[in-house]
């Protein structure tokens, strides 16, 4: 996570769900210049364990023959509140006890991560913001934004839909549960030197499972053994991923950023999902990916027909939800007549 | 599990693992009368948390216009080795130690178990097996025993595929992974009446998912919230199937029998998979479910191709894996021709 900063919005900001920061800390990182009329932006918004750096997790958007040209445009990410990469989270001293908030950190919503995100934009003087662009929860951050933001020109939405489904609710559920079945979770009250790793490593396995497809797997890893392991590969590959996120992540920020997702409901307080989207007639890509086992492709495709001024698109792709952080020559072939059609 | 009773083989039976058991205990429940012959038999073969009591589980067989007809078959159900309920697993006492096996229980693969229900069924003087059938675990039962034993004529083979997987290894390996990361299971040492229940209790959720479909959640939950408890009823449901798996089964089987499953591998010692199954001739037939999440419909598609006498047929459904515990009328109606045609 090279080369973020951290701003700090000194004022109030109360959560939907009525809890009360003093202020709020964002961890961000920009590329290219802000132009004179401060309109020139591309907001790029992260998934659930993602941060500012968007040119490391995001690279082909940044590589060139990227329609996202940093000659033209100013492009901003910022990390999620609730998250463990430097903005307001769990692990955020509480000025009332000095302490850290840990689990007494509110649950907050993508509604909450998109207002947290305008005071940054608004403190940069932003006028105007020609796309918003984010896969998964950065997705559902982008296309709130779109519905939020009057500055939002057009998004880009990929990998998810109008809402968080019960599927998609039941996984995380699973995974939260993962953790918790870990003692060291200790009912939300663990030192940050002494974290539910084990827990967090098996909510991290089954989400990698969630993330990719049988044929990926078959591809990847047949029936192979790891002799020395005495593992099936893909069981090998599994710990690995698991002992990765212990090493780079936080179950409290895995716990309030998954319950975050399952909030995602955009007619939530507005109408039904005709109402809620009918109308943002702003130009909305939706981006599905074929394979995407997590949120099945129909879900996009509904996202799409739902709003009146979307284009609809796919990746096609073995590879499952994970496509949005691979397949970066089909996503750029389907971003470039978008953002050249609507500049 | 009502009117099951322990069948003791009191002999030693070794393992492909090569750990010898000096004798074995095998629950067991029969349904119908055994003809003088003794080959009027149909063996069912039950899933991971099935256990002998097949009328319970697989109730939709024994319904009237069910093509197992039992004036005229007798139907046995064997409880599988690893199991908890009742055969020779992790709880039985290991004789030279006067204590349970537990961890020290060895691993078992799905040929071990068709091994063990052999011994019952040569016990029994059975000489001849009409069908072995059976679905998941069961279905890879069901077809090791149509490999490995001579008496039996035909086999229907239903949700499951050629081997297991890697997506599916995956799977179990990450819903072990919840197990082990209870503290609880304190390295696979705990004790029955202090078992890791909420590692368990993950495991099954994971499960639970990968078992049905978005669209059946869908359908069943929506974004429906229990007020009572503040959960998502998706959330609700899961909790509540977790806590069903911890009051009826064990983590220690949890652990052997998925690992059985991780296992199943036709080709395993027998060369290629075309080598293995070409030189099956009975017939058997094949059943896919259509929205099966856990061995996708291809898995059984190839299946069928790679036996020389197979019938291929599929349930249509959208309960996903766990139709074949639902669609009993569309099940029997596939089985009934199958069953005509080769009787």
């Amino acid at each position: 996570m090279t080369d973020t900063k951290t701003h700090i919005i000194d004022r109030a900001f109360t959560t939907e769900s009525g809890f009360t920061f003093p202020k709020l800390e964002l961890n961000w990182k920009s590329w290219g210049m802000l132009n004179e009329q401060k309109n020139n932006v591309v907001v790029i918004c992260h998934a659930l364990t993602g941060n500012a750096a968007a040119d490391d997790w995001f690279s082909g958007v940044f590589a060139s023959g990227s329609p996202i040209d940093l000659s033209q445009y100013y492009v901003i990410c910022i990390n999620a509140i609730g998250s463990c990469y430097g903005s307001t989270g769990p692990w955020s001293t509480n000025s009332e006890t000095g302490a850290p908030y840990k689990n007494t950190f509110p649950e907050v919503t993508i509604r909450d991560i998109v207002r947290s995100q305008q005071l940054l934009l608004d403190e940069l003087g932003i006028t105007g913001i020609e796309l918003v662009i984010g896969a998964s929860m950065g997705g559902m951050t982008a296309l709130e934004f779109a519905i939020m933001d009057p500055r939002v020109r057009t998004a880009s939405v990929i990998a998810m839909g109008k809402c968080h489904s019960p599927w998609a609710i039941g996984i995380s559920h699973a995974q939260r549960s993962a953790i918790y079945a870990d003692a060291k979770w200790n009912n939300g009250d663990y030192e940050r030197d002494d974290p539910p790793a084990k827990g967090l490593a098996a909510a991290r396995m089954m989400a990698m499972i969630t993330y990719r497809t049988a044929h990926d797997y078959e591809k990847k890893f047949g029936r192979n053994v790891n002799q020395e392991k005495g593992l099936y590969q893909v069981e090998s590959y599994l710990n690995y991923q698991g002992s990765k996120i212990v090493d780079r992540f936080d179950a409290y920020t895995y716990d309030r950023l998954s319950k975050a997702m399952d909030s995602h409901d955009v007619s939530r307080g507005r109408g039904t999902f005709e109402e809620a989207l009918g109308c943002l007639n702003k130009p909305i890509q939706v981006i599905g990916i074929t394979s995407d086992r997590l949120y099945p492709i129909h879900e996009q495709r509904e996202l799409a027909q739902l709003l009146p001024n979307s284009e609809y698109a796919e990746i096609e792709s073995d590879y499952g939800h994970d496509a949005f952080l691979i397949e970066f020559e089909q996503l750029n072939t389907l971003l470039t007549p978008f953002i050249q059609k609507h500049r």
